[in-house]
């Protein structure tokens, strides 16, 4: 189901700014995990309730599972068709306490629910819960209004959020998600930023990819999807092509530099900027969502007054570059790594193919290898 | 259950300003529909899953259950420790879809795919759904962790929905509440605002109220918390006084007077001056969230350009003023609504005492009868 | 011309809650300075351009005159129609860099521009300045269309900023105010908050009030403005009641617990809940715009990171209340202070008539005196 | 002095996306003029308040001089380093009253306060006026401190508002700019959409470019600015390459699309896309701040109520892709406009060398001629 084995874009040549962790992923910001739940079950006629199925839940988890402190944090909406529950809490309190689901559009009650039920099995439980949960939009391939997550699969996706290198494409929430009209999904990035030969930290990327008309992808600023016309999405039933899915982006910053929630309401927003570098134009049908977390301090709580460090602000400008360089990556990362996938009706997204991709590089001088 | 033979808050005698509608309800604004589902089950230990339950579920539904169409709208967070679902499309697009649910701090998602489900059993369903589900927090008396509200008790919220005068206090989502130490729970009030013989509109408001410290209650500008200080909520297993709540207010706001979104994010706002005539400070660890909607407009959609009706933006103050009267009203008619109820493990709130009310109000001299 | 002579609300026995500090004013925050240039000049007929004036300039300065490092702050606007120059900048950055002016409607570029002046002069000044310039109306009494506010009288106001007792009433911006069609102005107030026997704050307020309808005003809940129904504000030419004036109000809320951004944009809302208490429902021609800042920290800046103090979120609720309560306070201090002023065309606005206003109190046993 | 006589960016064969007006300017949306005042005297070592001086005002006037009528509007920060005055009344209104001035950062105050006199020159001037006045920061060329633009040059930049083709580079509030380390300033473009044979509409753009650093330059998807890496300004005392520079970009949107001010919200965060495919990543000290308004409808006021036209939300996407490539292109010409500048102490911003320009798009096959 994963794809993983597939080379990433930057491996593919595609050029790229900026120093990535090893494994250029999320997870090179230390303690951050990330698991997956994916659904992929039956084929053919959609049969509201029974299928089929392409779906899931991603879960990313700020420091680890057995650890709930909250961490500073701050969302921004590009373009709000879609749903983040628990911003209104992280807009107040500057903080994200717990992990940060993703699902489809019409699962993120059940979801959010479950996350309230996993907090509460936590050695201090909280008295409340106002849990973050994202969603896109995989009507076209997976019968959501079957409502087919249940609560397990939300708790097999926190069990698996685990360190290390992660599954793209068509994994957890973004198993069933297109993508500049090719098939899409999940997707992630990271940059090693140094100020000095001590201080040095890291911001990752992670990205559900769902949006975009084909004609408005770029790469590396190369008009690729005006010359790839070809595969595109087909429904099933009919052979013919599918232009009307309305799509959406959600990404996830995490960062281990020390910023305070004004800071990170700035960094966030940069994913706007990273998102146009691959064509976007926030289309009005598009929920690009985005939310930022750092790891960088323990935040006071409870009694008292607390020290917590601070990046001077003079210094954001490498962590905002950072920011949409990963975001720009990570979208390119979910784009190579998503396999064709057929779903309702026998409705088909196609992979971006990727020697036709590298070929389109190749003539506008852009491809590096 | 309901408290609907109570005498309201102005038949006590206590002064308000503007004039009420017929109902003195939101439901006078034409077209506007609430309904509620009531859930009142077992008494003594809590068993977590098993009850004691007492909580429900409000439904309010801008255009009567028949008609989804999209109605101009606005939100505001006083104090943002708290959910409102469905605010990020509200605030991009300007319009509501579908209703309003409250309901319990951690069924809001239950609730919200209910509302997905219910969508789409209507004549011409949307593609997508991004349901407006709040909540505030019913722990005190409520199994909260057991997750007792479910599909069909949305659904039954719903097809309750009616015009007509509306049950207050311990109804629907307001069930399990607790207000400035007292039983609180659902209240509303309305106004009505004439510009001329020919042309007037009504606002109506309806709250879930749960909120405040008893020592902030002001009533008519009275401080009439400091001057009942027993009746204060108890623990049952303890006997002791809990202070502990964290508490909220959802606040829905309808009117038909013509407002576009702007409008409307001003008047929302105002729930907020009407709170701290009753004393609320919005206390850090309240969710104090508001929602306000106009169903005097057609909403354009699809293909062109149509006319909408504006209001001139100097006509506005009137309409604030009654948003800041009816707020005011709608959380004193919860309040003397309210009845004493006991919850798990045997914690009580108090209803207010309505005499004692009185006696103070007339010790200031502000009791009207 | 300062009327700091008169005795101040709670010395006539208006009841207020929490705790002031020893000058119940702003400048009871450790650092904070306040300066004023008062420009009253001229009778009768109004020649735009040669007066009659009655207007000034008010200078907060949160850290004194000679240190320009910057502090945390964040701003509210809780109706917009009026301007505070520099708020972009606070919102991005989280900090207030140099003072707080305040003036009439139509002097502040020229405000504005003096204060970039006067902080190239400082010994390390900045590269770029973008001041915090604000605003109220006075265009009843004063021929604001004749511009008369000039650069010297901003260093003036500067130059006078001090610690101790603040006048208040027609001193400085707010000269030619009129607050609840009483004459109004300049008034301020404080309270202390104690978390423990080592731990305390101070939260400081001043207002230029400059806002209201008579039948809003309210004092300790009581509608003191319903039972003063003359002395309404006159225009000169006519003889007749003056009702149109469009009114404002700017708020400087100032601390000194170690509040980040976040925090101090929750607090800076409060101050919409204290307006409330006196009546207001923030009329749609009103610029109700509110800052606050904290002189709690050193924010780091340049190179590399740096600790700061952060109180706990838990403990913010003191601070709200106070932010409420002593809003409340200084408005009617402004209210008490002003003394009766003639203008433009004779125009005239009245100061509220101290011992009827004691009388309404005492009629409704709400006179502690 | 201004650069009309140079071809713009599509001349030389830069390849953009969708269809310009005839004009190609913010002046094809019927209406809308716009005027200059350009200031350039002096050379040589600076002395503050002698000179030399770099630098200008300009005006846009949505509906003509001579009309004040309200259009509604929106603005978004995306980085809030700077400074546009009237904001906070048009978050309020939803509304802009009168025309957009932009000019150098530390006189905005001047020009602010000279727009109302100009205003209340009308025939029927308002009781109060809130300008809208946007900067950027000319220090490095302009004797910014020595405070040059006086009220004579607005009136100037006012009375030269037009109708037709539009100067760009050096001109106006433009003239002392610096863009991606090349000379910047001022830059225009537009953007006709049809949906009809007989609906169409036009979204025009006018930039005051001053920001980014020289690596970050991107043609069209190309990495220009790493491949002309000389030509950096240079301070003229030391001859050393400058890279201090704070940078800002103010972008205005004008359309005859009938948009309600939640769309021109939505409308105006597009001009971040358009930014950053010429690869702004939003500097830390960049003051980012973008104004939309649309002349599509007669805006009610005063008494009552008025119909209004929108468009429906389902054809917004047309306009925000007109905006993210209208903006693109306003940057580039602003590039290519400009001239080679030198100004205080001999300082100097070089302009882009076009031909070399053209060799770079060339080689990766991106020239179009």
């Amino acid at each position: 189901m994963t794809s993983t084995k597939k080379p990433r874009a930057r491996q593919l040549g595609i050029p790229f700014d900026g120093c990535p962790g090893p494994l250029n992923a999320i997870t090179d910001v230390p303690g951050v995990k990330v698991g997956f739940c994916t659904l992929v079950e039956g084929e053919g006629k959609l049969t509201i309730g029974k299928g089929p199925i392409r779906t899931g839940v991603t879960a990313v988890v700020p420091r680890g599972k057995s650890n709930l402190d909250r961490c500073f944090a701050a969302w921004f909406s590009l373009n709000g068709n879609g749903e983040m529950t628990g911003t209104t809490w992280i807009e107040e309190s500057g903080c994200l306490e717990g992990p940060v689901l993703i699902t489809n559009t019409h699962s993120v009650g059940v979801v959010r629910d479950a996350v309230i039920g996993w907090m509460q099995q936590q050695k201090a439980p909280p008295q409340w819960c106002l849990p973050v949960v994202a969603e896109t939009y995989d009507g076209f391939l997976n019968d959501i209004n079957g409502f087919h997550v249940q609560p397990e699969h939300v708790l097999s996706a926190l069990n698996d959020a685990r360190s290390g290198p992660i599954a793209e494409g068509n994994v957890g929430g973004g198993t069933g998600m297109t993508l500049y009209q090719f098939k899409g999904g999940t997707g992630t990035a990271s940059r090693l930023i140094s100020f000095s030969q001590d201080q040095g930290y890291t911001v990752g990327v992670l990205v559900q990819a769902n949006y975009g008309k084909r004609d408005q992808l770029r790469v590396a600023g190369i008009p690729v999807g005006r010359e790839i016309e070809d595969l595109m999405p087909i429904t099933g039933e009919e052979g013919t092509v599918d232009s009307s899915a309305p799509g959406s982006i959600i990404i996830v910053i995490a960062t281990d530099a020390p910023l305070i929630p004004v800071q990170l309401k700035a960094l966030v927003k940069r994913a706007s900027l990273g998102l146009a570098r691959n064509g976007s134009i926030a289309e009005h049908t598009s929920g690009d969502i985005f939310i930022a977390f750092s790891t960088g301090n323990r935040v006071p709580s409870g009694l008292g007054t607390d020290a917590v460090d601070m990046l001077a602000n003079e210094q954001l400008t490498p962590l905002f570059g950072a920011a949409v360089e990963a975001t720009e990556e990570a979208v390119l990362n979910a784009l190579v790594a998503a396999e064709t996938m057929s779903g309702i009706n026998g409705n088909t997204a196609y992979a971006v193919p990727i020697e036709r991709l590298r070929a389109v590089l190749r003539k506008y001088n852009r491809l590096l290898l």
